[in-house]
């Protein structure tokens, strides 16, 4: 599909508004993650967005809303009730209002009975009604379920308007906005935003906007916003182009440059790849490997790995010994060492990777031992006393975090310091052997 | 403050609507949890909502999505823009469009001066503009910030309206409605729902819908509504009494097991576990223990049991062989069965099962092996072919998958069918030693 998408008119797009539907979202079993993340390409493709609505699985309201957000702006996202059922009323409300007709899609009717096919299931006719799309209108595919999506365009107060479909599950709805709505949007949009993001560890949110204050409160064009999630704060910095032809970046690269030169090592990326993806990228491009050895976080540092695509290069594999016994039979470690130490010390912490690397036969090899909560903290140890350790050719260097919030919050920050761990011993491994600097693209 | 709060007007309260104030929800920078957590209070009160509704920091909007919001319900929630800067326009909005008048509460006034006292930070004069507050209203305070909440009425079409203000942060606006706004509401609400949740594994959701054809099509109270997730299907059965002080729920009750009796062992939950915890508590109870042997889940399957807590009582470890030299050194699998029959078989996933419930010592040992992709696939082992395998006193058993969707469907979906596989050995088990039937709790 090009982007240009000749059966789709190419009137530019300003403004854009979100319409979910689903009573899953009123009743608050589901939270509306999907307006978040769409606002948030939407504000990439410089596209303003001044409503957002929720509305349950009721036609009649479901009309409303949608004829009262083609009312005030160029695009309308309708998000969910795509599915098979009675229940899944969006592809026939937007077709209603908008008076374009619903018809048979022969391709995605087949594409739909493969999908069952392949899994050895009988397709329901129920689910024929998936495959009456649009026509005219664009089909956007869905490549992961069996919904596939749409855009359609009426006309309200004279002017063009655009109705997008998007299924409501966030692992469809996602890869298909990026993969085929984006780019359609992309050649639409009237304005244009860049933004790039600089990511950073080891540094708290309050502390890190303190050192940009200065850009911060000077902030015209690029604009400057930070965001944190766990253990992490990115720096979004947006330059806006009134003209679409415009291509002069220079503002924000030496926004960016500048923030770069304030934080040094610190900044782990600046683009979109993951702590996690920088870290295999590093160990990847120089031909290195990395095991684990993990108690309180129990198989989420490997999961870190082992979620990206190509993990195999560069993670072998790892060892959770979660009850003690383990540590001793499968690492290894000496009993009266855990009996003397503890198991949530420096000196197992230590052992664990010093074993893990040998056992597993790794380059790297981190450990973590940890309290994670909601019980067994002691006065002398409380819950979020973890101690992480990396062994390496190099030797070994263990580090204790002290971490608060609940345990899911003490495992994944845990995850984070471990790879910016390793991330920082595979820099100094660069440095010292004159390797090119840590690689970071703008987008 | 009494529940009944002389004065607020003793109205009740069928209708309610969210409105969230706030550009960063526009933008995409923060999900708005607020409206899902405020919905399920509200839906627990029996309060129904039809719509939820997000503008930005703009005067002029908000004061029409609030006038919109006051024509269709009989509470809109106001959520956030209560701080000290200009961008705070809630209480002005409010106060404007429901014409009672803001006045200077002076023991507010004096808590927020105490609140920077307290923390060694001087009081900006911005903040005085907090103390601002409906009179005559109800003043909700905050326990965890500055900005205090409020309620105010109105009239619109004959009927007595509620404004709530509450704060934007989460850590704010939850304890204050909870404490103070609650109580208030509980008193007012006119109606109450109860509702329950019968939760499987093993079934797609539209078959699992036709199974309940005739009483998807017949309901009327109770109702019944299904949601899908990662390999599960929910059914909600919600059943509504009109009296607030009837509590004959014996048409829900009869509802939830009609639905058990036609989906059997399906049914892993009637309440609020996870997958994971009602497996967990089986193994707990029973005094019984996991180990896991992973390749391509790499992680979460043991992440799935670690983030429990009180995972230790019954998952003891794992290995994450995901190179394969691991599976002969850390498992001792014979490199000529993994030679002959492959990586990812039947033979070596019984033989990874196997032999972690040797290494590990647990009473059961749960294996996976599969082609996550997106590369690694075969034209007889595509992308998603997966095969687990359970190892227990009883003897192994082996699963073939053959999943669809992206690498992080691929594995998630891998750690359900891993975890059902093990519910159904611990329901076997409890019907051959006479235990009690899986417990549920209505909620």
């Amino acid at each position: 599909m090009s982007p240009q998408a000749p059966e789709l008119p190419l009137e530019p797009i300003e403004s854009a508004e979100i319409l979910a539907i689903g009573t899953e979202l009123l009743m608050g079993q589901v939270t509306n993650t999907n307006a978040s993340w769409l606002a948030r390409r939407l504000a990439e493709l410089g596209i303003v967005s001044y409503y957002q609505t929720v509305v349950g699985d009721n036609a009649d309201r479901a009309r409303r809303a949608l004829e009262t957000a083609l009312g005030r702006a160029d695009l309308v996202i309708l998000t969910g009730g795509l599915g098979p059922t009675e229940d899944d009323i969006s592809m026939a409300v937007a077709s209603e209002v908008s008076q374009v007709p619903l018809r048979l899609n022969q391709a995605e009717w087949e594409r739909i009975q493969g999908f069952f096919l392949r899994r050895g299931r009988r397709v329901s006719e129920n689910n024929r009604k998936q495959a009456l799309l649009p026509d005219p209108g664009v089909v956007l595919p869905n490549d992961n379920g069996t919904a596939p999506g749409a855009i359609m365009t009426t006309t309200r107060g004279g002017r063009l308007r655009y109705i997008m479909l998007l299924p409501g599950p966030p692992n469809e709805n996602r890869p298909m906005f990026d993969r085929y709505a984006r780019p359609l949007l992309e050649v639409r949009a009237r304005h244009r935003l860049v933004s790039a993001y600089v990511r950073l560890t080891g540094i708290g949110e309050s502390d890190a906007e303190q050192r940009l204050a200065d850009l911060i409160h000077g902030q015209t064009n690029p604009t400057l916003a930070s965001y944190c999630s766990t253990g992490e704060v990115a720096f979004r910095v947006t330059q806006y182009f009134a003209d679409r032809d415009d291509n002069d970046q220079s503002p924000l690269d030496a926004m960016v440059a500048e923030i770069r030169r304030r934080f040094g090592d610190l900044v782990y990326e600046v683009g979109d790849r993951s702590l996690a993806q920088v870290v295999m990228d590093l160990l990847t491009t120089n031909g290195l490997t990395v095991a684990t050895a993990e108690s309180c976080t129990g198989g989420l540092l490997a999961d870190a790995f082992v979620a990206l695509p190509g993990a195999s290069a560069s993670f072998l594999g790892g060892i959770i010994a979660y009850d003690n016994r383990l540590k001793t039979s499968l690492l290894g470690l000496d009993p009266d060492l855990l009996a003397r130490e503890g198991a949530v010390s420096e000196a197992t912490a230590l052992a664990m990777a010093t074993a893990a690397r040998e056992r597993l036969g790794s380059d790297y090899a981190l450990a973590v031992t940890g309290i994670a909560g909601p019980t067994g903290g002691t006065k002398e140890k409380p819950v979020g006393t973890v101690w992480i350790a990396l062994a390496s050719a190099a030797g070994t260097r263990a580090r204790l975090l002290s971490l608060g919030g609940a345990r899911t919050k003490i495992r994944e920050t845990t995850v984070v310091y471990c790879l910016d761990l390793l991330r920082h011993a595979l820099l100094e491994r660069q440095h010292r052997t004159g390797f090119a600097e840590i690689k970071g693209t703008c987008s």
